[in-house]
């Protein structure tokens, strides 16, 4: 079976197993890991902020990021199809307090002129104030969509002006880095707090990380114990973390020729496959989906009508192609 | 000085104030209130639904209306400028734990494809479903805009549809009766709750009710009381809110005909003046402001290039007149 | 019918109702309601604070109070019977989201080795610490018990060593106050913040004060606002508040004479009756509830064993004396 | 140095970091990864529960175990030393608005008549119910204190017949298990939820389990994902748990000896010490610790006078005897 519902499917190779195995460990809530110490310190630095702190999901990085930014009562913006908005269960609302308001774009970018006109200054105590804006990238529901740097660079010169924060939502920013050349650093300068996911296209199983200002780690350094996610020996994940930012990023290329592959294969246009994830409209989702998984391929439905393949560090060159071909045949090309 | 900040600064007239200190009373927290009760069977019919409750505030009303439709960690969707999402300071998130996703319409309009494209179906305990469709009418933030009763009759089919409810902010909606002449049930039978207000343009100086069916108003009159908003001897505003109904909803019309007077006299077309609000941009909003003010005449800069006047029962003819040839003027007509 | 449930259910008065027929008006919203500015004003200088701040309920002012002094995530010492525990629908911790400990005793009184032993001082990141005490004077579930001035004198002392913060729920301070002849000034002057109320021996029909620093009000008056109390013609309200702070105060003295009047018909020693409130255990509450009702006299059941009366403005001293002869008849005495 | 500050400081074995580097598995949020379905079944099964869940922390199974049993607004009861009231930052009101009352025993022991008279009955709905008791065993921070099943079974027995549940916080209920020989089924029988730790007593470095029923479980996985809690490739951490369930629960028996062996070093009656737990009370707690460490021994404060020693699986025999003559000779016997 060729699994291509998510990237978060991925388990750990070998050589990242070995890895776990040998780390060295400590209990982290005294603070006294030292190899989440070091990764947390290692990512921090790859995108030139002052501290990271360690999270057993994307989701509670991406609430522990949002929160250090917006207080309950304010708003954060952000495009209606983002992952804080759809899929993390309404924590922002429900944990956080939080409320928000959302742009559209077909492709999850930025639109600075629809931010313009949502943004609410701080008009006195009985208006809610726009907080902070909130992109990611690559953008999970809108297929893997880059957000081009200059764009973003634009939304923080903006968000400069008008004492606006900007959250970035990276869980596949390495997706997005391998696929333009972008320095992570540069991704770093345009956001006030990021959070990082070591289990999707990196492959480890478990872990992701919040980026931001010392003093926004150290706060949510509190809230993520108050959710429970004070683990202790933590350099058991941390250590397969290290091991895929050392072995799994520039083999992200890898997966996004592959996307490009399946993309042809159903008919799509390569150059909107920006990298990992190809998104297709299929009048019947769950059949085409069936159908497919009788073949031998699992693919996802995420609407009535559409279809999402997600490739990764599990799927080989021989896989991709037969994927492809059995999707072709589907899709009657 | 000619008022014209909002009509929420209209003071209690010597009858309403009779009818107030000849209110029969009792202890509402024990359902013992004559007046509030027979004021909240009398709403409930206006609108032909089964229960109404009387809440302290409009924001108080209308997060119940909404928490009877939405569980934490669902979503509610709602026009961008909608008074839920900006003046209730995010009481929807904070108290209730909901989100919120929007749409922009420059006249706070329904926008059913929107609404469709936004619409986010049960698709398992992973992903914030969408609970209800919120919509404001008249719309506040909009210029006092009236939403067209074929419009929330399509929203009602779509939403009969997908299993999706209703929320009717109608703080205004006497407004867009009156203006219109839409019977009230007709508004009744397209949303599932309503929060309506008699302290703006109806002139009680405190009160508004939720309204709704039978289960949701019991399950409300809790949540108030966890609010706060469990009064007691709630007779006394409860018959300022019944002298209203009686005296002042038909009255509007003239509000409406003051807001066009006032509107022309800022260049604008009298047909973008539905009701009560009159929403115009000028360079230099403050300015403007604070000349008007010298002339005699208050009226409020809603956004950085925005200015709102808001027409209502302490306004004479009279001084619709003066504040109309003072605006001309300030306005270089 | 002799209404002996709750002194909740007074009705205004013929001249507290001329009184707020009267009342000179504006958008408190706005800051503009010249009543109720000046009541806030009156009922902060009477407590020595800086300000104060009118909500429609006593629960509301609590939890404004409480939340002034405590963040989410916390902690609130008080007496396990405590309003702010049992009556207010969880709201310091559903909406504030505070914790709460707790420490017993059957008259409601400040166990100063409790509070020392229970008191959680900063120990860390990691820990619940102890921001406050509340103490309830007079306090409702234990039989309107007074809480001597000296015991709130010595709290304040460990209170001011410690760094806590206090709380004082005054819904019947008014009764502790007239009970001992303790200035109300002294009252204040133990507490960071109290809540008082109008509504209840006082004779309003709606409408309580927090009371505190201006800072505290302050941010008290943007969380009152979330919650749904930013009222707007406010002055009608505190009006008759002021009325009763005027002439209902002094002759609570009456209540309390009713009250032990009507312990000594159940059999209790008058010594334990302090103000206004009555409890007193019956093996059948329900019974005995309902054989009063049959003879004109409604108690209230407060528990399966615990009957409470509470007198009251609206109760004569005629009536006391009827309600007597009952309950010591039903009592077989 | 021995470190005897918590027995959440033990590193994984290399045999457990065997059996994790060879796990089998997969997406847990898809339900797919074996080991950790395998181990929520078999701890399920050991308490005679339906279903259990996977959580990465003992404080998140907790907030997810009391909030099955116990709605926003509603109350637990617990004593006032517990783990859920002191040590887990707020979350149950901060995070799951739940209101909480306690009564306080020196050895964290059931007071049953405190419980009885402390539950609220369902008085309607304006007062707030005891939904639950909480009760801690061993208990955290008295001292390791066993509650004998005799005691919990008396309070199971009142439970039933008052419509309250139970939560049994077992984050050291192996120590309780070992200590008295009580089946863990017993245990398991007299709770309707139950949270267990594995990486305290029992050696694995990240991992705790909520144990109910069915519907409890299901219900708590979808607050998991809220929380952040739902990770992937989770089999690599129950591969620990599980091995330490095979090798670790009988040995607890050593920690249990070599804190007699410590407590009688401190001069306390062995009697007093249940388990791994050793609290003592010293008069200057900060110089103590201080001069432990100065000869190689790591203690906690936990309090101003309060010192305390937990022993576990990384401190061997001739470690305790060390430790033993260290500390008696500081405490000067």
């Amino acid at each position: 079976m060729i699994d291509l519902r998510s990237d978060t499917l991925t388990r750990p190779t070998d050589a990242m197993r070995e890895a776990m195995a040998r780390a060295e460990v400590g209990d982290d809530v005294y603070g006294e890991d030292p190899t989440v110490t070091a990764l947390q310190e290692r990512v921090a630095d790859m995108f030139g902020h002052e501290d990271a702190l360690f999270t057993p999901t994307g989701s509670m990085a991406n609430v522990l990021a949002v929160a250090s930014l917006v207080a309950p009562g304010e708003e954060v913006l952000c495009e209606s199809s983002a992952h804080i908005a759809r899929a993390e269960l309404g924590a922002h609302g429900a944990i956080s307090g939080i409320t928000m308001r959302t742009w559209t774009h077909p492709r999850g970018q930025v639109d600075l002129a629809a931010v313009e006109s949502l943004h609410a200054p701080d008009m006195g105590p009985f208006f809610v104030r726009t907080a902070a804006v909130s992109v990611e990238n690559t953008h999970n529901f809108a297929g893997g969509a880059v957000l081009p740097l200059e764009d973003l660079r634009a939304l923080r010169a903006w968000a400069d002006g008008t004492g606006t924060r900007i959250h970035l939502d990276g869980a596949r920013l390495w997706n997005a880095h391998v696929a333009t050349g972008t320095p992570l650093a540069d991704y770093g300068r345009i956001a006030d707090v990021l959070a990082v996911c070591l289990s999707k296209g990196l492959g480890a199983p478990i872990g992701s990380l919040m980026v931001g200002s010392a003093d926004a780690v150290a706060e949510a350094r509190v809230r993520r114990k108050r959710m429970g996610g004070g683990m202790r020996q933590v350099g058991v994940l941390a250590a397969a973390g290290a091991y895929a930012l050392d072995h799994h990023v520039e083999r992200l290329a890898e997966d996004h020729g592959h996307a490009r592959l399946l993309g042809e294969a159903l008919g799509l246009d390569p150059a909107t496959i920006d990298t990992n994830i190809v998104v297709v409209e299929r009048p019947d989702a769950a059949a085409f989906v069936a159908a497919a998984a009788e073949e031998g391929v699992r693919i996802a439905a995420v609407g009535p009508r559409t279809v999402r393949l997600v490739t990764h560090l599990d799927l080989t060159e021989a896989d991709a192609q037969r994927a492809a071909a059995v999707l072709s045949r589907l899709a009657g090309r």
